[in-house]
């Protein structure tokens, strides 16, 4: 009798009965108590080096990272090592390209890795039932929150802000600062993605506070990049475009922005004012400080970790979580 | 008859085999030729989905990272995976807390996924020949330049700047736009690693101007971090010492130099010049941009790869690369 076969005979997988061998946490009392029954029936007793074995031999989960260069997510894979460590699980990390697709790489690299679960940072929003379903082991999402709704919430997980709020917090702000031209600098207004979503925070903040949203208002770069936002900025500067604050959807895109206006010879906040949403590290050390509105990264990333374990021990439904945006007063936002 | 006995019978891997098959770069001629010739003996043909399947089981390489929240190595990880991908290989990331054992760790990693090479990014330097033969396959080291010589040349490989080299010229460059009083901000003067030879080119620097490194221009802060960098700055500031430019041993430390600076009120460069070393991308979204010297960042992870899978494929004695950094002149260093 070995520890496989009680892992067998128990119905639950070789690390559950590790941790319950080992004494470790994240075994609930029930299954806890089926493995030492069984233990104790089978008068098992686990073999010099059982218990190493079974931990060495220990499950993964993956993580696939569309752009390992945006800090938010590798400031969020420090979290999710730590979190997956601390519960008995060894972490594979996955980089793709934004051109990649992220629902086909986790598919094939939980087959070819083993892997018990998959956790995806950023990717596209538009999947279907088919799509999802060819990844056969858990999945927990940090940026799709299926807001759009064509995938069932019982085949995947996930824990994330609600980027519509997070951006209607963020516009709320610059407008209770006084600011009624406010414009968005984002990727795309219609990409059924985090873009298209805070963009409808924009909108309903502008509304509910009787401000148009003009044209000259929606600075639409076509993608992520820093260099893609600084360009849209300074395209609208030298059209004239009026407006006395910038939200930028994200971070990186509020920066870019902020670079443009200072490159046009715009003081911040004394001219324009600028604000965005993620509360990357490095924000705090941009002259001036960035105001942004800040995702509770240690939260979401400890979160996604327990929910896929969650999940791989004990399948069940899609567990959703949404955690909220802070605001965070730096030295980028002026009173006017 | 298997491509995997071809692969023995050639005594090569079998990637190597399934690379000849698919006509794919990265084989030796006289590889390429023998490889054939066996196939050409056995009158092998590949079954329908061998040369697919031997593509599956493809080789990996672990790239063991110290802080994946420098954008320094967050970027260089993009070029390895791409490169590794060009070349066959999948690639396994690993980031290690900056207090854990990276050499332990490629080891144990080496084994449990069977790496066939490791590139480690980021580590100390004061390793002993026992422990790099912990790893048993062929390493590349992208910031262990063994300077201080303790470990054998062949048993491992490297392709890096002249740490020394680059301090000297960044600055040699403050000296030639006329500052004599030059502050350097670093975790360490003698920590045997990248801060020490830093250290090393900038007294180099300044004892063949004449000019003198007094105590109060060394700003030593413990950590590579922004945080101390910053904290280092601003108690420098507070107690009044005097220089009319900052050496940051690295682009983040510059980085947060600049904030103290400003936070104090010192106008960036009016009143006092930074410069860096890496040449991140962010430095350039920075108000006043980084003036820095930048590492050949993507000849630098390429050639990683390109050594790496050369004495994975063909073991022989270390490979050791020096590339050069370029300054990159932004706003924040002024003649005075």
């Amino acid at each position: 009798m070995t520890i496989k076969d009680i892992a067998a005979k128990c119905g639950v997988s070789v690390s559950t009965v590790s941790r319950v061998l080992n004494n470790q946490p994240y075994v609930k009392q029930d299954v806890r108590d089926k493995v030492m029954k069984v233990i104790e029936e089978e008068h098992f007793v686990p073999h010099e080096g059982a218990v190493s074995l079974a931990k060495t031999q220990e499950d993964s989960f993956g993580v696939i990272i569309r752009g390992i260069n945006n800090p938010f997510f590798s400031e969020m894979v420090t979290v999710i090592l730590q979190r997956g460590h601390e519960m008995g699980y060894s972490t594979y990390l996955h980089q793709i390209r934004s051109c990649d697709d992220e629902i086909g790489e986790a598919a094939s690299l939980a087959k070819s890795r083993k892997l018990k679960g998959v956790i995806l940072l950023g990717g596209n929003f538009d999947r279907t039932e088919e799509e999802i379903r060819q990844i056969d082991v858990p999945i927990v999402c940090c940026t799709f929150t299926n807001k759009f709704g064509v995938v069932p919430k019982e085949i995947f997980s996930s824990v994330s802000i609600d980027d519509e709020a997070a951006a209607y917090k963020a516009v709320s702000y610059l407008i209770s600062e006084g600011h009624k031209k406010i414009a968005v600098v984002l990727p795309s207004v219609d990409d059924k993605s985090i873009s298209e979503l805070r963009y409808m925070g924009y909108c309903k903040a502008m509304k509910e506070a009787g401000l148009a949203v003009t044209d000259d208002l929606i600075i639409a770069t076509g993608d992520y990049s820093m260099e893609e936002a600084y360009a849209g900025v300074k395209a609208a500067l030298e059209r004239k475009a009026k407006f006395t604050a910038i939200f930028g959807i994200s971070d990186l895109i509020a920066l870019a922005s902020m670079k443009a206006l200072s490159d046009a010879g715009y003081k911040i906040p004394g001219k324009c004012s600028v604000i965005g949403i993620d509360g990357i590290d490095m924000t705090s050390y941009f002259i001036p400080t960035l105001t942004t509105l800040v995702q509770p990264r240690d939260v979401i990333a400890q979160r996604a970790v327990e929910i896929l374990i969650g999940a791989i021990e004990e399948p069940g439904e899609g567990t959703h979580e949404i955690v909220e945006a802070q605001l965070r007063i730096g030295e980028s936002v002026k009173k006017i």
